[in-house]
């Protein structure tokens, strides 16, 4: 079941991972989609929207249209009202498994959900389940995203429900377990006394591209701190878990952000809107001059941050988290910086400064590992460079295509819940970046900074290192 | 001074190092060469000899002929007797520093280090230095060794005896000091409790090379292990020195052959030589059937041995060192291989096992640095592959020509003996080795092995590491 069905996400995510899923060989023969909307075009009206989908997203392929199709029934109505329950209830025998995907607005989550519950249709019985997936964002600060969890538990169980963030698919979170625990030679580095401080960059070239109006009322810290950054920042800085399994990789990721020490949001913050710049070739504008943006927003489109983990492995080792739209380049990538080698050996030499040991993670667009490290440069005197040794997994690993969903709705189904967010790492989530909200509700003088479109980010964030005498890693060259 | 002046490591090594360093201006103008040889071919005859090799390992370039032909001259006599010193001694005056370079075979260091004594040469004054340059073999064995140490040591001090070994160049030492010691995330790294084992790979492609007659009489154990492998293991085993003098470097080094477990000639060590075979395209010939070699030679061309260091640092670290001639390929290179990551995260995924997290330095033909890793195959369950990030040096340093002499000549004129071997670290070395030498001269039971020239080596090499459970890293793909 997928609510918002004639909406953008379905079209072009969901449909096509379904049937990346089905050429996989991964969907059952007794599949079957039942697409919920306002929208009254009936079963063929939206297997004739479906079919235009799938022929423009479906790369060429199309031998699996109708298998889709006969497999595809409609129901409309108001999400608020009774009626649409019950159509779904008819068509949805109660012994079969069943997911609700809330493609949908926000604002829909609870009542979907309290409908769902009145009309029994999130009841498991004891060999088939209900379960609801719901996209971010999940809530909007920490007491609506308590009370979300809280409408969303009287419904369902915790185990029912499945928060997406499809930022982080599978590859990309098990590429980082990976690497930290199937090699031998990271983990006893891992820690406060070989790390001098770890970067997370998630830096976007685009601008709002239209949802203005949306991201005005939210801004980059939470639409991307609280879930696509604290993911990264819990997997780079969890205990090894005893296991792989949803439970316990949670269990470790919590503990994380239930670790973070208090920030100040005056010192420890920086936020910044972008104003007018190149990205690559192109003139784009001001965020201020964006449709539906207020010509005098005080939305953020950047914010760069310095945090603390309390707890034995990681005190006093600072994280510095970034993201922003509108940057010179895209990346998300993580930098975990060694401490330095005591200078002493090379005293007598003429060496400036030794090159920092930098791990940095590629996560996006490209993927890969680099490690910065100092060489010799050939000549009579010692004289020290850095150099990088790389791995792209392009260059080895053949790419496959996918949407990002493929895993996340294939887990879902076989209620693998270890990339889903539960409640409580969401709600200590919002719990480290509330103050942050608050400071900014009740100080209209903390400022906000403008930076140039295609450009590194402010200033004021690159003075945010340069107090603990450290440097961003370069976005741009 | 050249001893041996009209011998092929003068024409070949000696002159072209020279003229690289006069061309990086660090030949001074009074610089003078004077050969000594046994030929009667007189100041005229030298110079020709030595403009027609230069205009033969010149590289083209012949501007600087006539600038060293200005200031060589010739002494002719036998190294025994006393005539050939008082020569020298009329063309040298006593406040000039002098280098006297002995290029010649071993067995004439003593008489031609006598001989200097006794005319005097060796007298250093307040501001003047007079040195002695020897190359390997020093001593065939530990009493040989130590002998010849005491006559060099009646006639000059320690500090004047500069004993070469050209194999590790100045770049090669101080690209592992650096990688080892200007790396913060390595010295934590390199000890008991995260390295499980070491290999050093000295292999050749070449044969004897019309060298039969003398390598017969020695072997690839003399040959190569006390010096070459050795101060490759030193290098890697070392602790940190305090600072990069000679002094500090070679009490580090001596430190580690000290601390060699005694080892068992039977069960630590292979030998083998090789036998008829391809290498590249070529058929070459088995050892017995190379020039001047007998065809019942029981001479080893390959060895193989697992040693122990008894120290805090290594102690349960095996080092495997190997070396041969006609092998599949040349590489010198030396891999350290992690402890493995404990297996239990990975456990209910089909994992078979975890690939080694190996650090390589290439050290010969390429230099680089190479790690192996564990990553994540992309798709949807975990499964784990080797990975390497590489680092080349020729993809960042051009590289210049360099016969590998000229940093050493040029060390040894400034007096810095970091690169040269003292008397105790080539004693060490063959204190070391004794065992064997003793072991395979007095029980002729001892098994030869014979392998296929252009292979990887005898399977008895291959069975001292399945032994511990181990393998060598591969050689040829």
């Amino acid at each position: 079941m997928i609510f918002g069905a004639t909406g953008d996400l379905t079209r072009r995510l969901l449909v096509p991972a379904l049937r990346n899923l089905r050429r996989n060989g991964l969907l059952p023969d007794d599949f079957a989609l039942i697409g919920v909307a306002s929208r009254d075009i009936g079963d063929d009206g939206f297997r004739e929207h479906l079919r235009k989908g799938m022929e423009q997203f479906g790369g060429g392929a199309r031998d699996d249209i109708d298998w889709f199709l006969q497999r595809t029934r409609y129901v409309s109505g108001k999400f608020e009202g009774p009626e649409p329950y019950k159509a779904v209830a008819a068509l949805l025998p109660a012994e079969r498994n069943a997911l609700f995907y809330l493609a949908t607005p926000p604002t829909e989550f609870q009542v979907i959900a309290r409908r769902l519950g009145k009309a029994d249709l999130l009841r498991e019985g004891e060999n088939t389940f209900r379960r609801l997936v719901i996209e971010k964002p999940f809530g909007h600060d920490l007491p609506s995203a308590a009370a979300l969890d809280k409408r969303l538990l009287r419904v369902a169980h915790e185990d029912q429900i499945f928060r997406i963030d499809h930022y982080l698919g599978k590859e990309t979170v098990q590429n980082i377990l990976v690497l930290r625990f199937a090699n031998g030679f990271v983990e006893p580095l891992w820690n406060r006394d070989h790390i001098d401080h770890v970067q997370i960059t998630v830096a976007e070239t685009v601008g709002v591209e239209g949802r203005g109006k949306s991201y005005n009322g939210t801004g980059a810290l939470r639409d991307m701190v609280p879930n696509h950054l604290f993911q990264l920042l819990s997997l780079i800085a969890m205990e090894p878990p005893s296991h792989l399994s949803a439970g316990a990789l949670r269990a470790e990721k919590a503990k994380v952000l239930h670790a973070v020490r208090n920030l100040d949001p005056r010192l420890d913050v920086v936020r910044a809107q972008y104003g007018a710049g190149r990205v690559g070739d192109a003139a784009v504008p001001a965020y201020r001059g964006e449709p539906d943006v207020p010509t005098d927003s005080s939305s953020e489109t950047y914010v760069a941050m310095k945090l603390g983990i309390d707890n034995w492995r990681w005190v006093g080792v600072p994280f510095y988290l970034r993201t922003g739209k509108r940057l010179g380049r895209r990346r998300t990538e993580i930098t975990v910086q060694f401490r330095q080698a005591p200078l002493a050996l090379f005293r007598d030499t003429p060496v400036e400064r030794l090159p920092p040991n930098d791990l940095t993670l590629h996560i996006q667009p490209e993927e890969g590992v680099q490690l910065r490290f100092g060489v010799k440069i050939p000549g009579p005197t010692v004289r020290i460079d850095g150099a990088d040794m790389k791995f792209n997994y392009s260059d080895v690993f053949e790419a496959k295509p996918s949407t990002g969903y493929e895993t996340l709705i294939y887990d879902c189904m076989m209620g693998d819940a270890s990339l889903f967010q539960p409640a409580e790492t969401i709600e200590a989530g919002w719990g480290v970046i509330q103050p942050i909200l608050d400071a900014w509700e009740n100080d209209r003088d903390i400022p906000l900074a403008i930076y140039d479109a295609g450009g590194m980010g402010p200033k004021e964030a690159d003075e945010l290192l340069a107090r603990d005498h450290r440097r961003w890693r370069r976005i741009i060259r």
